[in-house]
């Protein structure tokens, strides 16, 4: 195994948030389930779009937001996503590459426009996310190059890409390219609703494919069907290499067979916007873990990108995260 | 003269602003003057943005940005200006209806984007503007509903507008309907460098058209070309009929004739971005002048305003303005 050209590489749905301010009422008005993603098409986009608050655009999608992350700790990334050759995905593109991630994917000539989440901030802090793929439906196997993916040490992936047919098969493509180059493969469950649609397909890669396993407790709970924390941990510890599990406030834990590290959350004088919490973890535990640290360091880190992130809105970091370690 | 269905129609830029931060530095580096909107082509727009850090999209446009604290205060407000029919058209649009401004400009259908403004906020919480005007070029005599704006009590327009020449003419159209409708008319001085741009016609129009005149303490000495502010203050005592001039921390000073009323200004606990202080001035000294408040009580709204715009990032206000009062 060569030396790798990158830290993480990245494969996510290229998004941009219009993050805006909402109340519970406009939740249940338009049948949003607080704290969800939902996945909605262009029409009911516009609808909703018509209906919300003034709102912000930046660039965002989950692993997005994990490798601006880990480019913000000094970590050298890549990423791999679809736009539309639109403003929108200039703005995506701009961004991601201005953190000092490295981002080659052709964008999308015809079809449909760079995808957009909807984003409605309660006063709770918490985030509903209604996302739009658009663009991001025409990742494929093309797009997948695996000399790129191989030069990574890890290759992280969103759970959010199996509704996005075409971008499985690109996963599993960039999967085999890495575990042919001797590196290792890591994945995000993404939300508890998206392993409702693909719990079977998600535990098979578990436990066959997978080296680092991301989740909060709602995600493995729903991963396992159970109705307990400590019962996730017990099946995820026989079937994942290594776990690394969100709890919020209670901080998170990770498991590698018979170990179990738990680690308090970083201290955050006001949550603001939970939006990007799991996205900046793995960020964190990604970069540690590529920098040879022992899991309950890069815990340790997940939780002090994650508490940057929750203090104020967007879901990507402001601090340069190098300068809180 | 019938009832007015608006309180304050503003023309415009219709502007997306792309905020992100910067240190003096890359002004220098880029040839920047910090504190000053600078006119930038298409292709100088692309460089400085493949430059700059990642940004935030927020709708902007000093006009715009004026628009939405008016209706932030509860006003009624209608707003003339030019998008293209792209992505951050549709995001201007929208934002801008969001908050509650009649917006019915047709979109342009052909040529140059929706304009863009590269925004630098350095430490010191000072912006340095640098616009792309694209489709903005396009607003001219045709996209005046005479009588829309004869609906209005006062029709506000930037200086900026003047950097477009159709445009211009456009606000000239608008001015004679509103005084042949019996309403009264308002400009921004916008920009010491605009003011030196347009010194001559600017000093006819505030000696001739202009029922209420915008402007800081450095746009009005350009205006007269002198050297303090008490000597521009007696300046254009003579020449306008009401005029507020804003003076950052000083707070403001409103003259009519021989009348004067210094106003101090809000407080403020910390001051983060100063985008949007001189917009929103504006926006709360015209609601209070539309619904017949003295001068000082205008100009004291107009405080209240400026302060809170600029105590976070971005040049519309977040909280409800109509509850600061």
């Amino acid at each position: 195994m060569t030396s790798a050209a990158f830290d993480v590489l990245g494969i996510g749905n290229a998004i941009v948030d219009v993050l805006t301010k909402a109340d519970d009422a406009f939740l249940s008005q338009h049948g949003l389930v607080k704290g969800s993603m939902m996945l909605i098409d262009e029409a009911r986009a516009d609808t909703l779009y018509a209906a919300m608050a003034p709102g912000v655009e930046i660039s965002g999608g989950s692993c997005g937001n994990t490798m601006a992350g880990v480019a913000s700790f000094g970590g050298k990334g890549a990423y791999i996503g679809k736009v539309r050759d639109d403003q929108l995905g200039a703005v995506f593109g701009h961004d991601l590459r201005a953190t000092g991630v490295s981002f080659e994917t052709a964008s999308a000539t015809t079809g449909p426009a760079t995808a957009r989440c909807l984003i409605l901030v309660t006063p709770d802090a918490q985030r509903t996310m209604n996302t739009y793929l658009g663009a991001c439906t025409g990742l494929g196997p093309n797009d997948i190059d695996t000399a790129r993916v191989g030069a990574a040490q890890v290759t992280y992936v969103e759970g959010y890409l199996w509704d996005a047919p075409a971008a499985k098969q690109a996963v599993l493509k960039a999967f085999d390219a890495d575990h042919a180059a001797g590196r290792k493969v890591s994945i995000t469950l993404s939300d508890s609703f998206c392993v409702h649609r693909y719990r079977d397909e998600f535990r098979d890669l578990v436990r066959n494919k997978v080296d680092i396993l991301f989740g909060n407790e709602a995600e493995i709970k729903a991963l396992y069907e159970v109705e307990t924390f400590e019962q996730a941990l017990e099946a995820v510890r026989k079937d994942a290499k290594i776990a690394a599990l969100t709890r919020s406030e209670k901080g998170s834990v990770v498991v590698k067979g018979s170990e179990t590290y738990e680690v308090p959350a970083a201290p955050v004088a006001k949550v603001v916007d939970t939006t990007g919490a799991g996205d900046l973890y793995a960020a964190g535990f990604l970069f540690g873990f590529t920098h040879g640290k022992p899991l309950a360091e890069c815990a340790r880190l997940g939780g002090i990108a994650a508490a940057e992130v929750i203090s104020h809105v967007g879901a990507r970091p402001e601090k340069a995260l190098s300068g809180l370690v």
